[in-house]
């Protein structure tokens, strides 16, 4: 019964691409552990992007170099 | 000075639904462990369907089967 | 599907304790929102005095006070 | 590699103010842990004020009173 | 800049599988969203059986069932 | 009435450190939004460096090279 939490900067990521991002992580915990793909859970969090900081600078300001 | 984070689809919850919410938890936890509802937090994180996966799949698709 | 963390200071909590808190909060979902107990997740995190602050101070230093 | 994550109501905070959280907090790790600050992450989420509980009512409710 | 947390409960992980976890998610974030894997962060957290609740119950209470 | 989770490794953070991130972090929250420091929390995470990955290595690995 894992829960997965994938946090991700708000920059256009497709419903497509999430439900790879979905289905790839729950194959995985299936295939290293064993899991139960039934009660694995897959959140996603889009973030926006003067949220996140990395090196004291939110990416909005990165994005800009 | 207990923290609860509360995660659920995007769906319709109500005002009033979420003021239950943190009202039940929160006597819960003063009933359970003798807590100070004073310092007592919930959040309650409403997810997007596209965004939540289980089973491999995303809410919205599961929600169309 | 629900997901909720529960967070608290280490200070004892008995087995007994979490199984209600378990129990009361997955009940509290199925009873506002009509949630599915079966796949209603409840996590709690017991976390050291030392690392939990309020006010600016440990709680193991508010303990002492 | 710290990761930090700030929750806050949603009550306005600026662009300059998130910039000056995400500074604030990289430097104090690097300062009093000598963490690498380009491999420092700050999120902030903004919650709702119907979202986020204290005391058992809503921020909503108690920012009326 | 994506941040991954993988929660499991604790029930003997290895070094090893918890190795693959990591590679195995971050190798997905490059693939599906071309993140770059220098700043992706995975942390796994392992919650003891007591502590982690489905349906209403811990899971020390399903495993015995 | 802001919640700041902060992740490290735990890699022998003394209990001193932590209450200078805890008043740090506070002060900041302060000085930056005027938030009450009396409901202001602080938890901070130590992850083993088995459970922390970063370029799809664990740290355990990394600080080996």
């Amino acid at each position: 019964m894992p829960f997965v939490n994938i946090r991700i900067t708000r920059e256009g990521a497709t419903r497509e691409q999430k439900q790879r991002l979905i289905k790839g992580v729950t194959d995985l915990l299936v295939e290293v552990l064993g899991k139960n793909p039934a009660t694995t859970f897959v959140i996603i969090d889009e973030v926006e992007t003067d949220n996140w900081g990395i090196g004291g600078e939110s990416v909005t300001e990165l994005r800009k170099q």
